[in-house]
């Protein structure tokens, strides 16, 4: 193990998220607010940063290496988050404020403030801002603009991007962060925009584009996008939450004007479907909580939105929906967004590889001497990555449910439990009754909101890079 | 799809199931009850084995037909076992008995009675007794006392056994048949004298015996074990529960006296180390509910051994325990007793092989140039049967979600929602908050009690039986 080089590559990182505290520090002088607390952080960070990039290291740098660097990146990036938080005297322990970066950086969106609207705009926007700046990762973004990392940063962003396979975009590896990067801008800009036709203010639009992009869920407002009661904006979040939960690559080859292949993906179809699957039977399911099937379809489709995209966003509190549509978004919650876009949860295309494995499998019992194939977008999927994928899905849920054991140690329900395990790992936010759209999760212990920022982050590096960092037999030398 | 004899085969079970009734007629009359139920349910079942053993049949039979007929085969049980609580009058509906009479053969023990003791002794009888014919399987006692079914048996007793690997005790299969009976049938016989030792009576210690046998769980009392309240009872079940969820394989190693070979056994090991450390650990956390560690030692560990054995018989209601005990209840209900045992769930040996192999997928990422294989019983364990494996995990949490999601349309809390689908799956008996060991199923819809009983079959047979009878493909010409 290299871990002066892992260090080394830390405290670069470290320094990027230095700068990206200054965008808050202006947010907040802006508004006449107190700069101390982004002013200190910046000193913090920044110093750790200087101290770790200047170690002397060899360039020995394997996969190893880069699971074990982006798991301590991704928990030092948790404290760095939370050093605001903590210096504003707005969170009452160090571990709320690391909950709330946590759940800022992972996308998760979960929160342990009551009261939203009480705190100063620069911690706010920050809050927000962690959301954009994990949701395509700190480590694309590191090595996007800073293409001389001196190793072969592939083992990096193979290890922080969401989704079975990491399709390269072009060859080079800070070439397609770079691109990746650009889109995310662009997007997130043209969400800007159209809230801001749509009425919002344009700090508001900020926040909620921010929130949309890394599939967050964060909102200046306690009663989330709620708060608007705007149909337009209802419909402009909806479409963007699902922009964002499709695959980067997608809109790649649409720009390189490979109309085809894009539309030929099979996620891409099958992420749709359930969308659209799940909007029908919920908008029927939930007639009784609404006057009429336009206003059914206008909460519904939004909330499916929100939970599938993993957001986590609110416009209609599901707690009080019938228990057949909360266990639907149980299942949403599962299934989560595409590979390769900002969203979390088990991704679609492993669903889909899963239930075609299955059918496989019944294929090979009833006709034992056809050799049969799985395949994704026509391509075979290989029998190692298979087995990489199912090993996967089991530490997944396996996962969920040794979290769940953990947290029901508060006494909280059962529903409380599971759910407040799935929405951390699957980085989508709210959870079922007491933790639900409109209620936070102050309440839990100490030790449940660090088990759950655990949590957040395994999620958000799908399992194995904190696995990899926790096992003993990482350390041991070869 | 040689169709004909496949029904040729359910046929023949017809008969064995017809004449299995003899003995709750035998009962029903030595109490001076009401014969009628089981001499109607007798004349319609041998009728319709005549007929349908009497197709003329072509001998051609494979895995195909193997997984057909054991599907069909557990379905029409289930419709048999269901005849004579009809015709008794103590069922409110067909599918209340239907319900009763699938939880009996696949050794769930769910009930829908609220008040058992009023039924009459023959009922209470045949009702205890399908855990006995369901647990080793209707399928393996064909094999052994009907040689000659014209066909290689194995392709049956493969579909119907529990377990990743069915391994044949000797190389004729109605032979490991036969042994396999024997020693069930020995162990049944121990256990009904150790309770009649114990003070219980014999009508009482058959039905008791029938129930841990299979690992099913219906008692004759309200109370379930719980209304002896004697501890050498509470000991004597809770060894017996154990003793029927170790692998019957490796009861014949030490009876062939290969000591060596069967302690060696990792599946058996894991299963004594989780029992020893979940009792532990809930004697500890349910300390509050008991006065003192020796009362909280003896409820706990026999809810512990019927739990994991998936009994479920009760002597205390865990639903007052605390949510992490609870949590830790649903945990031993996924994992469930040992392969070739009576019990259910996903089996020891495929969650330890589960955990070698994120294990492995661990050290693949550290120790990318190392050959890693998973083993078990120091043998390797092939790739093929660890895809099937995980695949098999995958279906099982599926249908265990599938489930949870057509049962919540009943508008139950999500605890019990989930805890039946997962109870029903996994052939346990009790769940969580209404459906807890003092509660009943009595309050489900037609439709859930419908899709519970055909979760138990598909739990029964370990998912894949069910899946290739509905599947479109098995039915289409090759």
């Amino acid at each position: 193990m290299n871990i002066k080089l892992v260090l080394k590559l830390v405290g670069r990182v470290l320094l990027l998220e230095a700068a990206a505290l200054v965008l808050p520090l202006a947010v907040a002088l802006l508004y006449r607010e107190d700069p101390l607390p982004f002013l200190l952080a910046i000193a913090i960070v920044a110093a750790a940063g200087f101290g770790l990039s200047a170690l002397p290291a060899k360039s020995q740098f394997f996969t190893r290496e880069g699971f074990v660097a982006v798991g301590l990146i991704w928990i030092f990036t948790g404290l760095v988050g939370a050093l605001p938080f903590m210096f504003s005297g707005w969170f009452a322990t160090p571990v709320d404020a690391i909950f709330e970066s946590c759940s800022g950086f992972t996308t998760t969106g979960s929160t342990i403030l009551t009261d939203i609207e009480a705190l100063p705009k620069g911690i706010l926007f920050w809050r927000a801002f962690t959301h954009w700046l994990g949701g395509m990762g700190v480590l694309v973004l590191a090595t996007a603009i800073v293409p001389k990392l001196g190793i072969r940063s592939h083992y990096l962003t193979q290890a922080e991007t969401p989704g079975p396979v990491f399709s390269k975009l072009v060859p080079k590896q800070s070439q397609t962060s770079k691109i990746l990067y650009t889109m995310y801008f662009a997007l997130t800009a043209l969400e800007v925009l159209c809230l801001k036709l749509a009425g919002m203010p344009l700090y508001d639009a900020l926040i909620h584009s921010f929130s949309t992009a890394g599939t967050g869920g964060f909102s200046n407002r306690n009663a989330s996008v709620g708060a608007y009661d705007s149909v337009p904006i209802d419909v402009i979040i909806t479409v963007f939450m699902l922009l964002f939960s499709i695959n980067f690559a997608v809109y790649f080859l649409i720009l390189t004007k490979k109309w085809r292949e894009a539309l030929a993906s099979d996620e891409l179809r099958f992420f749709l479907s359930v969308v659209a699957g799940a909007t029908v039977i919920l908008t029927v399911a939930n007639l009784g909580v609404y006057s009429g099937v336009g206003e059914s379809l206008r909460y519904t489709a939004f909330q499916v939105a929100s939970i599938i995209s993993t957001t986590g966003f609110g416009t209609a509190d599901f707690v009080l929906w019938p228990q057949f549509s909360q266990m639907i978004i149980i299942l949403l919650m599962f299934c989560g967004a595409s590979a390769g876009s900002t969203g979390g949860g088990m991704k679609c295309s492993r669903v889909l590889i899963l239930l075609r494995a299955i059918r496989r499998e019944i294929h090979r019992i009833t006709h034992p001497r056809s050799v049969e194939v799985v395949k994704l977008d026509g391509k075979l999927v290989s029998e190692a990555t298979l087995h990489t994928l199912l090993v996967f899905l089991g530490a997944y849920v396996t996962t969920v449910f040794v979290a769940a054991l953990m947290i029901s140690l508060d006494g909280q329900s059962f529903a409380v439990s599971f759910s407040a395990a799935l929405t951390c790992v699957s980085n989508v936010g709210p959870g079922l009754e007491a933790i639900g759209p409109s209620g936070n999760f102050a309440a839990f212990s100490g030790l449940s909101k660090g088990i759950m920022s655990l949590c957040m982050i395994i999620g958000r590096l799908e399992i194995f890079p904190i696995l990899v960092l926790l096992s003993p037999s990482t350390w041991r030398r070869l």
